[in-house]
């Protein structure tokens, strides 16, 4: 069972056990990684009422704080478990057996080469170790973030909110009961998944990198900042979601539109929406009050610079929704229904000051001109860079990965959405015969290093 | 021009400058990066005597500090330039022409899926942006990187040994002076290369985290952790290399013989040298004397554990060279041709003992029987993990990337030798025709998430 004291000695004990699992799990196979999701799901079924119970708990003690004034209540909406007329658990469940069926993403061979005759070199996908991944709110996260880790092969250690901690220690102890009850050929270490709850023990995990290889905060901009500055394990994640769209002097009216509002509107306080539009002047008679109709329609506040309000007052447009920009707002992220504008005097205007203030997360440009399509995807160093198309495809599950652990802004291991692909790294396998480096130079034996053609070994390390 | 005055808003306003060189060269094409590396190449020829003059300069001081006891002889030779009767110049030289063979690293399209008809999602290789390389005494260092960063579309900023300080200036100023002179049309910003040569400078860098993207300290343990300890950045490399033999049960007498030794004294003060034999008891009477007398014969100092001592004993093995191991010996990484011997009760106590004590580098099995090769090389944790191959493989140029920017026991990004494929990462590209989120969903259009065949897009980022 999991220390949830705070003690960091026990802490520390659990991020060892965590590392001990990480390395069982390593070899475990596809067989054995399917059995415990099915167990996780029958069990998650089977224990529906205790979870609902224990939610029901944290949804008493989070209405206090929301009449209070403490809380969201969108937070409080995210909190509940017994949702949707149930339909919300039924997607818990649903979900585990989607995670069962996605490929296995270990034992992928990613490069084989004959080194020499009998030396065979492989390079193999497989887990990356023991995650620590940080969460806000929803239950649900446990759960799927669990399957997600024994999927992938690695051994995960949770923190949720406080808000969620009867229906987190419900959830966990019907994980740790499934891996608990698999039959011993195909165990899996319930010490695989751990729980905490207090923010003591995330402040001594995130110092134990001998024993953690990734953190994966998921929440508010200022979680994401503290694990950022507080750890020198690998973190994945965003602090910011600054995205663009700029409208380019060759845009089409209707698909500017479309984009810009649709990248705007469609879910405002996720990252992926839209924070600023930059417009190309020329573009700005022509096609910027459309946009700006479309918007306002929506309850969007504009806030204009100088030119692009000159624009609305030509083109007759009047609204209660019009403010003009300051110089902070291109630095924004407001997560809500504003948007600020920006008259540029060329594609590499836009370019730059996406580069400067964006937070390379996505950003789209609209135009009907391939050339400098090419160009704004380019030099526009985000993790997405779109062609007619709106920001709020930026997403796991929109990409096809059938997952996602999150969406990273990391210039290293895995960028943009990340599917199950960002929770393996690989390891390279050496076959010899007795081989030693010696025998191999000048006026000795020479490297062969012929590539083995990938499909005739892309099942040998499957397992 | 680089500042070198170590005062720090110079140095951010070099990283500035390295970060803008940067967004340039993402879009840099292959015949851009190609023509700046044979004109490095040309002025690096021109000038030789130059580097050759400044490189004596170096010399001779340093021929001052070995006379005085405070530099090695081996550091020494590091430095020198003209050794080899020249041939380490022309291998400089070749070196530059073999970059700008590789295959260029980005553009490359690793996954392809058509969203929506009309709406394609393509994941291409990029460069990672900005690099900080720190490296100790080798001068020819500086072009080597630069070459490596320019083909793989990325700015670099260098940090040489106060040893080579006049050879690496002259080896920058003639990168400088070869990117100022490309003819317009393949221009590369000469700021895309930066020097900087004091320890402030390091730790003013360190900070920049918005300028740099990846830092790869090559040198000393000390460096790597006080690289690792000081930044947030991701960091590249490897502070131990603590690899380890494991002769097994059924290992062969001549194979475990043969790769003991050369994994031992092919070049001891490798990071891949092995520092720890572990051995299987069964295998220690038939197999121990012959691996022991090898080590000796090479001058090897053997760290024996007491069933080890008693096995050489009994086999009549005498040497001066036989010592007994303490327990800090498991743990450390000798660099020098000394070796630690510990007898095991089993395969799965090798392993532990490896995945407690090894640093994660690369680690062997010696075995004929494959199923204990396949469980030691699943479980043990490690960047490589070999069967009857000798430790001392793990190395860029024997695994045939053609470049080695360093050795990683990272478990993010890249792991083991690293090639040029580590200094990208992937951007997505999405091109659409004016495409919304909101328009997909239940009782809405459904995606089509439809694989593009990667062979019929291959080239299509290529410029």
């Amino acid at each position: 069972m999991a220390s949830t004291n705070g003690i960091s000695d026990d802490t520390t004990t659990l991020a060892q056990q965590a590392r001990l699992a990480s390395l069982a799990l390593q070899s475990a196979s596809k067989k054995h990684k399917s059995a415990a999701l099915k167990r996780i799901h029958d069990l998650l079924a089977e224990r529906k009422d205790a979870v609902l119970e224990a939610n029901k708990r944290d949804l008493e003690n989070a209405k206090k704080e929301v009449d209070a004034g403490r809380l969201s209540s969108s937070l409080y909406k995210r909190l509940d478990l017994s949702g949707g007329n149930g339909d919300k658990y039924a997607g818990l469940l649903q979900g585990v057996l989607d995670v069962e069926q996605l490929p296995d993403p270990t034992g992928q061979v990613t490069l084989a080469t004959r080194l020499d005759n009998d030396l065979e070199l492989y390079r193999v996908s497989c887990p990356v170790g023991v995650l620590l991944i940080i969460f806000e709110a929803r239950p649900e996260v446990v759960v799927q973030i669990s399957c997600l880790a024994i999927k992938s092969g690695n051994a995960v250690i949770l923190k949720g909110g406080k808000e969620a901690a009867h229906s987190n220690q419900e959830l966990f102890k019907i994980l740790q009961d499934a891996l608990a009850s698999l039959p011993e050929e195909l165990s899996i270490p319930p010490t695989a998944v751990q729980l905490v709850s207090t923010r003591d023990e995330i402040a001594t995990l995130l110092k134990l990198d001998p024993y953690i290889d990734l953190v994966i905060p998921r929440g508010s901009k200022q979680l994401v900042q503290y694990v950022q500055e507080s750890t020198r394990i690998p973190v994945l994640g965003h602090a910011d979601g600054l995205c663009s769209v700029y409208v380019d002097e060759d845009a089409d009216e209707e698909k500017a539109v479309s984009v810009v509002v649709d990248s705007k509107v469609n879910y405002p306080a996720a990252c992926n929406a839209t924070e600023t539009l930059l417009i190309h002047f020329h573009a700005l008679p022509r096609v910027f009050p459309a946009i700006a109709r479309g918007l306002i329609s929506k309850g969007v506040q504009l806030r204009l610079d100088e030119r692009s309000q000159a624009t609305l007052t030509a083109a007759g447009v009047e609204s209660g929704q019009l403010t003009t920009a300051r110089e902070e707002d291109f630095q924004t992220e407001f997560l809500d229904l504003i948007i600020v504008v920006k008259t540029v005097d060329s594609l590499q205007e836009a370019i730059a000051h996406i580069n400067k203030f964006g937070s390379h997360h996505t950003d789209a440009i609209v135009t009907e001109n391939e050339a400098n399509a090419e160009e704004f995807m380019s030099k526009v160093d985000a993790a997405g860079v779109y062609w007619n198309a709106s920001t709020r495809f930026a997403d796991g599950f929109r990409y096809g990965f059938g997952a996602e652990i999150g969406v990273s802004t990391n210039k290293t291991h895995a960028r943009g959405p990340v599917g199950l692909e960002g929770l393996v790294i690989y390891k390279y396998r050496l076959y010899g015969k007795g081989h030693t480096a010696g025998s191999y130079g000048e006026g000795k034996k020479q490297y062969l290093h012929e590539p083995i053609p990938l499909e005739t070994v892309k099942d040998r390390f499957i397992k």
